[in-house]
Order: structure tokens, then sequence, then C-alpha cells
């Protein structure tokens, strides 16, 4: 090894400290300086949220390293209340200014990593002053002190941070109310599978507000873009992030247009001496354009590679998936890769299916619903997104999510062999069983999304519901004639030649009336999910439209 | 389509009714006949334990078909307490016996599927009669009505079925002795793994004898190979099961040496007219020498795979990992692939790594420990093998089987993007950790396993722990010297040129001590999980010895 060479890492948590330990471990010798602008390095961003509802009781466990164990173990030269504030590239200085006395020192660098993270976006709307933003602990801290003296919180925005506030807020026994932008919340997710969730706040008492914007923050209300009003006495902005990379712009080093540090797959900005990871670079999709992932698991992946990259052992980073998971009130939705609402918007040919099994063998007790989304190239088979809400949705998405980086399509898995036993799972494992489908609809199998219904009856196809009688009553779909699957040899002949959707509760029995029919000469597709997705589907559409619900 | 052809079933349960009614959706004209022995078609097999037990209240719950509701969806002519007694496979028929009325009809077929599943061993000792054994419905009703007026169980053989009862014995409120001849129970764990669930059965009340056969049961008491008897009132066989091929073998279709009906990958016999499905046939494995699989997955999986490829859609089976998952007193333990027991015994180039995470950040309440195992080709990076037992090992043990199935090395589960919040996971979740493991023992970071501490020290390594010195106040490994990892950096330049084991609690500390040693000269190997798998390892040899614990 040459003399000692100097690390300097801006950014002291999931990232940044990610690659200053990793450092240390490939390089005893290095001088490593971790600056961090806030108070506390290494701390748990992703649990901030669930100390404000008391779910994490203890607040010091949020704080997994202090600047004393880092040295301790790691010799890390880590200095908190600490902003790097300008980078002499040519110089290969950074200047670090002691946010408590104002003392500025240049510190010199072989390397350089910038893991500044992202800020929370402030719309631009009167008083948003008043709006609290969630991004480290004091920001909890002022949270839990405004809930204190509050009783009505208004949070604005409902993307994962947003959500787990509303939560633990209503855990406080708070009244919450929730506006969001879009018709649904949850962006990683399509609209049915959304409505789950917003289903689930609501049956907690969190009132969801949705295609709707916060126009104005007043002091005891906020005003909606439809001109209702919402009483409020604690507002939350949780409407997105910005890249923290002014340094990283003021230093000349390339961004995307949203602000973005762009990297190569060594993690290397356009300066090779300069590295950056974390929610502040834009990250290499699987699928698609470039895209920022705010995710503490990739950051803390990039933190490692680039701290290898630097130390000589270069590894490129795979594409991101975005693989995301929320626990709402007991309910867990998760999601990987691409949505519906985004392929069609790009005109992709895609196959999707929908699915409604239950996490475990259904004789075995405790098994929850589960309701499982997939989302296919239609050309190559490709596993495009996937989103699971209930039971058991982590683990399928996790397993999707790996097929994913294994190249396996779509139509594979039905051969992955995953661990069954009654409590755990079902001979079929739901994720086999979207694989089972999928097969079909390569065979020619026709189906037909909630969405398109309407338009299909329009044209002139018939549509039966092989429901029982029983569960016809409870609810149908305006416009179905009831003809029960095991009733259904009887009436095939009679529909020879007809275009036909089948729908039944979840797809399942409409498949095997599919298979009956199209072996009679019926033009047949099944409605994709059954009735369950296709009034999951509407119900959204309704409730998203822009009035309190 | 040609005249209508007739389809014949023999084995109406998992393999064979997923054949069937498979059949029946690709082939609406076809007669489709299923040929059951018993008394029940399509029973769920797995959950019959758990009745036995009370866990599954419900009887009816585990017949989820019968011939009538078969014939009304699927038009399928289901024949229960019917045996096939003979296959013409010159004629082209079988010989269907009703075991009612002793009358017998030979039907033709064009294809004829076998799915007679496997049947408990009788092990040849004296008594064995006395012996209930566990399989269908009504077995399932004979332990129930012998434990009514049983209090002590004896149980021959710890593999799951033998556990899966051991539990729901307790739960009645016998008292449980299970015997096994192997040193561990579960014969897919290792033995350091294994034994995390027997102590689990331990403190739940279940007194295991493990490397011990037994050689006699008597009336009211079973005999040991070690000359101990144990009381008992009820005895139940669980040492394994053998394919119930004696039709097959009559017919002349090859089988292994071991009694399995041999198939090709659209599980065709030896007959191409006669396919073959489930526990009766032997797998190809993904690594290793074909073997039988006796799992559910794959019996309802290669059903439909010969379906298929009768109908004229044939697709191979991919080759079996064999993951299964077993739940025990809260416990859950799975497995996919190879032991490392297995591939030492064969002589393979190996890499075995244990690590000891919480299922879900530390920081959110209720994360549970996890116990983890990955088994990796040395030369190849391969994932041979890997065993977890605690929170959430059936999720990871999902993970494992895809990245192998997508053919993903073992340093690549560094790369997956898994869903984390902190109450699902952890930012670098257990599977990823596994995968930054491997890449240090890549690098050529040093590692001993737990078997393998003794003979080192006896060629001369030193034995350093680097945990706190209050960790190692409760408990040490003999022969070790205290060196705290925080106060390493004092001691490395004494070490220069030793031979030194590091070793910590899981792992983690001891890596980062060995980084650093490394640095200073000094030969250095972390003991693989710490002092934790350490233990588990030197408890469950002693355990295994042969008497009582
Ligand atoms: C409330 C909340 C909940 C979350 N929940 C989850 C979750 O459940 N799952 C998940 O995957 N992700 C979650 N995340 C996202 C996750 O925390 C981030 O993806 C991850 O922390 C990004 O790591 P980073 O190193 O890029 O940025 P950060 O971890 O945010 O660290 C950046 C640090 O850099 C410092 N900094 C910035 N500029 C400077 C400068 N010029 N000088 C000195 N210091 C500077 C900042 O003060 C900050 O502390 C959550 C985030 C929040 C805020
Ligand atoms: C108690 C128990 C618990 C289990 N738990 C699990 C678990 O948790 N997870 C898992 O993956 N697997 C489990 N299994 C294994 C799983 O049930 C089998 O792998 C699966 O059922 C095999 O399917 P098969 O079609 O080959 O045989 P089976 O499902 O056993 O069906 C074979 C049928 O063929 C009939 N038959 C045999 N010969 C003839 C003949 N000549 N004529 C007519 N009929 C005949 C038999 O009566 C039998 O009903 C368990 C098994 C048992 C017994
Ligand atoms: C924790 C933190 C300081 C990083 O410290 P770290 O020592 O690099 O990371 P971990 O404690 O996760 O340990 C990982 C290391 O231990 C090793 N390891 C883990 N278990 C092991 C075991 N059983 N045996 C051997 N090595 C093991 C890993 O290989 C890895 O070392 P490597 O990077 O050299 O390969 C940093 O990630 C951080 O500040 N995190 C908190 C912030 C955050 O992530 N927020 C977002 C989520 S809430
Ligand atoms: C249940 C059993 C009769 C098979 O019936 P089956 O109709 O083939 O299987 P399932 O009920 O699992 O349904 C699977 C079918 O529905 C389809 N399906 C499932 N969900 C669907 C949905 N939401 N939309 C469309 N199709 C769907 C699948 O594609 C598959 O059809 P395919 O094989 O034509 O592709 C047979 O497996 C059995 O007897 N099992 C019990 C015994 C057993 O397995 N024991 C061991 C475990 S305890």
């Amino acid at each position: 090894m040459t003399s000692p060479r100097t690390y300097v890492i801006v950014g002291g948590v999931a990232g940044g400290m990610s690659a200053a330990t990793r450092l240390r471990r490939l390089d005893e010798t290095a001088r490593i300086v971790v600056l961090e602008r806030g108070e506390h390095v290494s701390f748990a961003n992703c649990g901030l949220p669930y100390h404000v509802g008391g779910v994490i009781a203890d607040r010091e466990s949020l704080i997994l390293q202090t600047p004393a164990s880092l040295a301790a173990r790691f010799a890390l030269d880590v200095r908190v209340r600490t902003e790097a504030v300008a980078i002499d590239r040519d110089a290969r200085t950074v200047l670090a200014r002691d946010l408590r006395t104002g003392a500025e020192e240049a510190i010199g660098y072989d390397a350089l990593i910038l893991s500044p993270g992202a800020a929370p976006v402030r719309p631009p709307i009167a008083g948003v002053d008043r709006g609290l933003t969630l991004r480290d602990i004091g920001d909890m801290d002022r949270i839990i002190a405004a809930a204190q003296d509050a009783r009505r919180a208004v949070i604005v925005g409902a993307g994962f941070i947003g959500l787990e506030l509303a939560e633990n807020l209503r855990h406080r026994g708070l009244e919450v109310a929730v506006v969001q932008s879009m018709p649904h919340v949850l962006r990683p997710f399509d609209i049915e599978m959304a409505h789950i969730v917003a289903q689930r706040l609501r049956a907690n008492g969190v009132q969801l507000h949705l295609g709707t914007t916060v126009t104005a923050i007043a002091d005891d209300h906020v005003v909606l873009s439809d001109g209702r009003t919402l009483p409020s006495d604690l507002v939350v902005l949780s409407v997105g992030v910005q890249a923290d990379s002014a340094i990283a712009r003021a230093a000349g080093l390339a961004l995307d247009d949203r602000g973005h540090i762009v990297v190569d797959e060594l993690q290397r900005t356009s300066d090779p001496a300069v590295y950056a990871v974390g929610d502040a670079v834009v990250k290499r999709r699987f699928d698609g354009d470039p895209a920022p992932v705010w995710l503490a698991g990739l950051a803390n992946r990039h933190g490692r590679l680039a701290a290898d990259a630097i130390a000589g052992r270069p590894h490129a980073a795979v594409p991101a998936l975005g693989t995301a998971v929320i626990g709402l009130f007991g309910l867990t939705a998760a999601a990987v890769g691409r949505t519906e609402r985004e392929l069609r918007a790009e005109g992709r040919a895609i196959r999707v299916i929908h699915t409604h099994p239950t996490d475990h063998a259904g004789y075995y007790p405790g098994a929850e619903l589960l309701a499982l989304k997939l989302i296919v190239d239609a050309e190559t088979d490709a596993i495009l997104g996937a989103q699971a809400v209930g039971g058991g949705a982590d683990k399928r998405i996790d397993v999707i999510a790996t097929a994913m980086a294994g190249g396996i399509p779509a139509r594979g898995l039905a051969d992955l062999e995953l661990a069954y036993a009654p409590q755990f799972a079902s001979a079929k494992d739901p994720v086999n069983m979207l694989g089972y489908v999928d097969d079909n609809l390569i065979d020619g199998e026709l189906s037909v999304q909630w969405h398109e219904v309407e338009a299909r009856l329009a044209e002139g196809w018939r549509l039966i519901d092989v429901r029982t009688a029983g569960e016809n009553a409870l609810g149908a779909i305006p416009g179905s004639t009831l003809m029960p699957v095991d009733e259904l040899r009887e009436h095939a002949e009679s529909l020879r030649g007809q275009r036909v959707i089948v729908h039944c509760k979840v797809g399942q029995r409409g498949h095997t009336a599919a298979a009956l029919l199209r072996q009679y000469g019926v033009i047949v597709a099944n409605l994709d999910g059954g009735y369950t997705t296709w009034r999951a589907g509407t119900q959204a559409v309704a409730a998203g439209a822009g009035s309190a619900s």
C-alpha cells in the first residue's frame, strides 16, 4: 500500500456510514472523515414514524451508532453538526463548516463519497411554513411535540412516510386526514391494489381525500383545491423528496434534470475522484429510463460498492428494481418494478394478472387474504412488476423480485419450489399460481381487465357470472347473466360462436369456465381477478374522483 | 380433435387429482377415470397432523373435493375404494377392483397416469404391528382414537411428520418421546441447525432420544437399542416412506433400486403411454444423483406437467431443489438443497456460512432471532443449500430457492433488492448479508467452522474472543483469550505473523476483527457463526451421542 490515503464522506447515515465502515475494513491505514450536518449519524430513518406513535417506545434505540462508538470500532473521524459547504475538485478539498462555531476547515481527499440523501419537498403554497416534515430525529421530536396538544392532523401526501405517520398519529389518538393529489394512495401501486390499503386506512379512522391538493395552510385549517377546508392543528408535508445535492451542483458535477447526481455502475460521478450513493443519486432502473429510488437497501448496498471501488475491488451495481414494503394497521403492502399505469402510459404491450389467494392453506387456521398482481411483458414474458397486499405480501414480493433478478420469466414462476406446509403457504404457492395463470394466457386464453369490461360490453360481449346464485345475490356486475360453473356444460352449446366474458369471485372458476367454453367454440375471456378485482377497481375510481371518502 | 380419448389416473390426491382437473381443462371430450384405493380423494395430507392436535378443528375441512364435486365441475369419473390391481401395457388396460364388492373391471386407456404416492415404512422389529402410521384420513382417525386413552406416546422417527405429530400429541396433553436413529432431528438440516429445533421441542416437553433406535415394541413400552425402555401406550412409526409402486413393478416399468418409478422430464415412464408423478417417482435433483423428494408442491406441479404432456403441450420439469418447511411450537425451520453433511461426505469443496440476524430491524418490536446457513460450491460460487431456523425462515429460504432456480451465485445474494421496512426486514436483509459474507470469503478472508476449532487449536492456532468482557464471562470457548474488538488495534502489532482464530457472538464483529488483523500481517480466520454456532454444534453433538436429552 502507498502512503495513507484520506477519504471524506459527506452524510453519515445509510449510504455514507456503510461506505465509511466498509472502507475501514478494507483500508486500516486510511484517514476517514465523515461529515454530518445533523445532530446524529447512523440513525434509523425508517423507524422515525414508529416512535411518533409509540410503537418503538425507546427513542435511543433509533440511534444505532455514535461518533464515539464509530471511533472506537472503526477509527472513524465522525463530525456531527458539520456541513460540507463546498467542494474544490481541482484542489481535491472539501470545505467543512462546524455549525456550532462557524469554524471552517478545508479537508483534502484522495476520494470523496457523497451520500447527502434527499430533503422533503415543501410545495409552494401559502402557509407552507406551518407544515412539518420528517427526515431526521429532530423532525421527529418536533412532530411529537406538536402532536402533544393537537387534536386534528392533516397529512399532505399519501406516500410511504405520509401513511406511516397517519397510522402513528392515529395511535396517539389524533383525528387524521390525508390529502393526496393522485386518485389513490401509494404511487408504486395501481389504483385497484392501493384501494385495499385505502379501505384499511378508512376502517382505522383515517380520512382520505384523494384526487385533491392542499392549496393553502392556515392557522387552524387547510384549504383544498376543491374549495373545502379541513380543520387541523398539525400539518405534515410528505409530498416527496428532492436530492440534497446543492454542493454537487455548485461543484459542477453532472446532475439529471431533477437535480440527482449522475453516477456510473461503480458509483462514480462525472469526476472520477468523487463517488455518490443513496437518495441523492439517480439509479439505473432494470427497465426504462434512469430514475431515483429512495430506499435504504440500495443506499446501504451502493455505499459498500463505492467503498469497494475506491479500495480497488470494483463491482458493478445491478440495475434497480425498487422493491418496497409498508405495513399499515396490520396490513402489508409490497411492490416491485413498474406499475400497470406507467407501462400503459408508455404504450407497452403487457399482460396483467390478478389473483386473490390466501397466504396459507385455507384449512389451517389464520389464513389471510392476499391480493397479488403481476405485470408481464407480452412479448418476452419478462416480469415487469408485481404488487401484493395482504398476508405474506412481503414474502411473495421478495420471491418475485429475486425471480426478476435471476431473469426467470413469468411462466417460470410455476416451477419455483417454495417451502410448503399448511401454516406457511399452499402446495401451489400463490407465486406458482401466477405462473400457471400466465402460462394459460401464453396458451391463448383471453382475459379482460376490470377497467376494460365496460368497453367490451359496449362492443357486444356478453357477461356471464359463473359463481353460485348465493354469491351473485350478494353483489353482481351490472349486465351479467348467472350461469354457475358447475352447470355450464348444459349451456355451452347455446353459446357457441358468441363473445363472452366469464367471471367468478377471483378468476379461478372463471378459468375453468373459460377452458370449457373455449372447447365449445365460444370466444371467451376470463375477467382477471374476478368480481373482487372489478369491485376494488370500480370503487377505487369512484373514491379517487375528488371527494372525501 | 380425434375421437374421445380415455385417460386413467391411479391415485386421487395431490399428483393424481391435479393431473385429472388439468386434463379436463385441456380436453373437454375425454373420458377421465380416477381410481383411488382409499375412502377419500383430494384430501389435505399435510393437514392431518394438525387435526390430531385440534389445531385444525374441523375434520371435514381436510377433504377438499369429493367424487360428486369433481363430477359436477370437471366431469371426472372418480371411484374411491377402488384399487388399480394390474396394468396390461400391451392391451393398454388397467384392472380396477372395487374393494367393497370385489368386482373387477378392465379399463382401456390412451394414457395412464400413476400417482400412487408412498407408504409409511414399517421397520422389521418385534411388535411393529402395534405401531400406527399416518398417511390418510383413516390413519388420522385411528391415531386420534388411540390418543383418547393414551398418556404416553413414543414416536419413532424425527422427520417432518413425526415431529408434527409430536407437537400435536403434546397439544392433546400426552407425554411424548421421540426416538431418532440419526444424532439429530430433521434429516434435511445439519446437526447444529437441527439443534435449535430440538431445543424448542425439549422446551415444550418433548423428550428426545437421539442416536438411538427402537428394537422392539411391547404392549406398554418400547425397547431402545441401548437397552433402555420407554413406557408408551401409543406408538407412531414415522421412519420414512417407500414408493407405493407395486403395480408399476408388476407391469415391468423401470424402477430405481429403491423402488421408485423412473420418469423422464415429461413424467413419462419407460412405457411412453404411462406417466408417473409424485412421491412414487424418483426426481432429477438440481445437484447430484436422482433422488426421491416427497413434497406436495412437486406432486402438484408434476401432475399438471403430465397432463400438459398428454394433451400435447410438453414442458420439461425443472430439476428439484427439495425446498421444505416445518413449524414446531411457533418455531419455523426451512431448508433447500443439500446439507453440509452430505456434501462433505461426497468430498465436495464447499464454503459454509452461518449468520444469526434478527428477522427484522432490532429496534422495531417483536424482532425474532433467525439462524441462517448457506452452503456454497467453493469453485463456482453456486448455492448448493441453505437452512433457516427462526423468524421469517420460510421467507428467506423461498428467496434463496428462487435465487438457486435463477442461477444467482452466492455472492449475488448481496445484490437482491428485498422489501425493507423495519417491521419486515433489515436494510441489509439477512439474505443480502449472506452474500456479503460470501464476498469476503471469495476475497480471501479465512473462516473456520465450529467443528474445525479443536483441530486448529491442536495445530497451534490461537483463539481470540473479541466480544466484551461481560459476554465472555457468561460463557466462552475453552482456550480462548479475551481481546474486545474495540481494543484490538492496541494488540494488533503483537499478533503479527501468528495464526489466530477470532470469534465473537455471531461472526459479525469477528469479521471486523479479522479484516483489521489481516492488514497487520496476522494469519487470521473468523469463527463462522461465532460462539452461537459453536455452542449449538458442540451441544448438539453431545446430545446426539445416544442418551436421553
Ligand atoms: C421517515 C422515513 C422513513 C423511511 N422508511 C423507509 C423504509 O421503511 N424502507 C426504506 O427502504 N427506506 C425508507 N426510508 C428511506 C431511507 O431512509 C433512505 O433511502 C436512506 O436513508 C438514504 O440514505 P442516504 O445515505 O442517501 O441518505 P440519508 O440516510 O438521509 O443520509 C444523508 C445525510 O446526509 C446529511 N447531509 C446532507 N447534505 C450534507 C452536507 N452538505 N454536509 C453534511 N451532511 C450532509 C444529512 O443531514 C443526512 O443525515 C425512509 C426515510 C424516512 C425519512
Ligand atoms: C401426514 C403428512 C404430512 C405431510 N406434510 C407435508 C407438508 O407439510 N408439505 C409437503 O410438501 N408435503 C407434505 N406431505 C407429503 C405430501 O402429502 C405428498 O408429497 C403428496 O401428497 C404426494 O402426492 P402423490 O399424489 O404422489 O401421493 P398421495 O397424495 O399420497 O396420493 C396417492 C394416492 O394413491 C392411492 N393409491 C396408491 N396406490 C393405488 C392403487 N394401486 N390404486 C388406487 N389408488 C392407489 C393412495 O391411496 C393415495 O391416496 C405430507 C404427507 C403426509 C402423509
Ligand atoms: C450500521 C452502519 C453503521 C454500517 O455498519 P457496518 O458494520 O458496515 O454494517 P453492519 O453492521 O450491517 O454489518 C455488515 C458487515 O458485517 C458482516 N457480517 C454480518 N454478519 C456477519 C456474520 N454473521 N459473519 C461474518 N460477517 C458478518 C458483513 O459482511 C458486513 O461486512 P462487509 O461490509 O465488510 O462485508 C450503517 O449502515 C448505518 O449507519 N446504518 C444506519 C442507517 C440506515 O441504514 N438507515 C436506513 C435504514 S433504517
Ligand atoms: C385441488 C386439486 C383437486 C386440483 O384442482 P385444480 O382445479 O387443478 O387446482 P386449483 O384449485 O389449485 O386451481 C388451479 C387452477 O386454477 C387456475 N387459477 C388459480 N387462480 C386463478 C385466478 N385467480 N385466475 C385464473 N386462474 C386461476 C390455475 O391456473 C390452475 O389452472 P391450470 O392448471 O389450468 O393452469 C388437487 O390439487 C388436489 O386434490 N389437491 C389436494 C391434495 C393435495 O394437494 N395434498 C397435498 C397438499 S395438502
